[in-house]
């Protein structure tokens, strides 16, 4: 640990939400975590408070010019009641990338892994039992500057909050209404697709209320240049099972690299599965479904951990994957990767850290 | 006038700040404006008060998901001191423009026309007076729902705010030097590009720092899909004058349809210059250069009015243009548009409005 992080502890607790109504990312903790930067003193005063209101100018560039990255991670209680995070050091490297791309000042790695545990750790009797919920862990960065040049902001703020989540899944894994989107598109190769920053959400909202309206889940996205590659589904990556062997998009540089993206590949990998990272079309998605090739679809990512894809409609094209059922490889990476989330069998990629 | 607009007066004024230092978007008036939406009431509470922080929860959508859109135009004081805008309607529709496009709830365009007036009349006194200085006007909305669900804000903030900013050019009309980006990408067809979203401005941060470590002030995006197209410069779009025509890229849906842009296109048509809305190829631009026809390049925008352009550089081919000095149009078009703005000449276009 690089820096001492202070501790300033609520006087009265907060009740806990029910636990049958948790829903996502609209209850949050007793306390948070906090640091500033600036030009002379770096990222300085990190410590944990009581989770409060922030006061910012009107004229701080976050508002104005979009200069704000964050991390979605979670925190799970296994049955022996031990706390594990599953690969953070990951989630804080990619907070990293994103703020190079975003000309933010970096972060110290260490520190924010340390002021991570810390909170959780702290806030443990948040993070609920129910089999399927988490703590959901949210680091974000935001410039904070009051100035309306167009600039890389002088001031950020840092912070952690954490937020009890309930079960993705009802009961068991329920595939997804997927339609592929030919007219918006989410990013392009040298914009800023392949960071976690918040104008590729805000920008994606359009498409996802269109896709919702002809009673789709999710968007599929295609490349914005020749929009013929698949790239991603709104905050997930895509896999697809043919005859046998795993396709999933190369990091192209417009699509996120997901941490359970890149767990899936190694944990396929290790099981002898031939996995495939390269550009894929979705014309050749579609000849080989109709050649009756497909297997399983399947979308990965914190949230849902795997979402298996039912269909996938493209240009009036309507393809029913696997008969609308989860398929047996979604099933078991799902399986393997919650039992090792969950400290339920020996992690042997040893991607949990215990808090 | 639709709704009561509620006045709070601040108590004590803020000291003006020095004229001769006044620099782009640092110094804020005395009051702000400020209302609320959400689904039941819908934007309620419309209210000019004293300049103040904002208060918000850190779970709250714009430092997450960006939605958030802006607008910048300027209240000019004239030698006879009365206070002119220049067409503060078209930048109010734009900001309608940019939320639909972000999923944004639709503002009362007269109503917030209405608080640019009501806003800039109490603040009278902060119009500096000094030659080239003005009041830029800030109005923008984020969205303020505490929910880390990806998805449309239920709530959000539109305000105003103002400040008082110094003259763009010392004395006289100053080339830029720019440089043509070949890597980064702002924006692509099906984005965002032609709305004023704080995303666009976040993702550009790389390339101008990146121009402005070789030498040159701005930057010139190329299109995204096929980087052969010119788009536009930094904050400002882009005009060509080659053998007596002028060309300027059509509004394709990746750039921002600049409301100098409209007005200059205007002026020159009036004067029987031929103008023309097109794609242009960086490759025919460097063409022309060197078959010795471009005679002028310059920026048009709210902050310099008219940016002539010195110097172009593209593939390491550096392209002078006219010897590095101001065009004849160039500075007949800065001179006529910025007399119509203070009102030294009756403006045949109707653009102004009196305040
Ligand atoms: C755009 C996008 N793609 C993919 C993912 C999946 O990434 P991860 O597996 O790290 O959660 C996410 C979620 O973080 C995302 O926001
Ligand atoms: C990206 C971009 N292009 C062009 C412009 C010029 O637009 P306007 O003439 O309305 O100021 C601006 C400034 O508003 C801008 O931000």
């Amino acid at each position: 640990m690089n820096q001492l992080i202070e501790l300033k502890r609520v006087t009265t607790k907060k009740d806990k939400p029910d636990l049958s109504s948790l829903g996502f990312g609209k209850h949050f903790t007793d306390h948070m975590f906090v640091m500033e930067y600036d030009k002379e003193k770096g990222w300085h005063d990190p410590r944990i408070t009581p989770y409060e209101p922030l006061v910012l100018d009107p004229a701080a560039a976050v508002f104005h010019y979009g200069q704000a990255i964050f991390e979605g991670l979670k925190a799970y209680r296994t049955s022996d009641n031990r706390v594990l995070l599953f690969r953070p050091s990951k989630n804080i490297h990619r907070l990293n990338v994103s703020s190079e791309r975003m000309s933010m000042p970096p972060l110290d790695e260490e520190l924010v892994l340390e002021a991570v545990q810390q909170l959780i750790d702290l806030e443990r009797d948040w993070i609920p039992t129910k089999e399927g919920t988490s703590l959901y862990i949210r680091p974000f960065v935001i410039a904070t500057e009051s100035c309306l040049g167009v600039k890389p902001a002088l001031q950020y703020k840092f912070m952690i909050i954490l937020s009890p989540v309930g079960a993705y899944y009802a009961n068991q894994l329920q595939p997804v209404r997927i339609f592929v989107e030919e007219d918006y598109v989410r990013a392009v190769r040298g914009g800023v697709g392949a960071v976690k920053t918040g104008g590729n959400y805000a920008a994606s909202l359009q498409a996802q209320l269109k896709a919702e309206k002809l009673g789709y889940d999710q968007v599929l996205w295609l490349d914005g240049v020749e929009k013929k590659y698949v790239e991603e589904v709104g905050s997930m990556n895509i896999f697809f099972k043919i005859k046998g062997e795993v396709f999933t998009p190369a990091l192209n540089g417009s699509i996120l690299g997901g941490i359970t993206r890149d767990s899936v590949i190694e944990m396929l990998r290790s099981w002898n599965v031939p996995v495939h990272e390269r550009r894929i079309t979705i014309q050749e998605v579609y000849e080989a479904y109709q050649r009756g090739e497909i297997e399983e679809v399947f979308g990965t990512g914190t949230a849902a951990v795997i979402s298996p894809v039912g269909e996938l409609s493209w240009n009036d094209e309507r393809m029913i994957i696997n008969n609308f059922e989860t398929g047996e490889l979604s099933m078991k990476i799902y399986q393997e990767m919650t039992d090792i989330q969950l400290g339920r069998i020996p992690d042997p990629y040893q991607w949990t850290v215990e808090v």
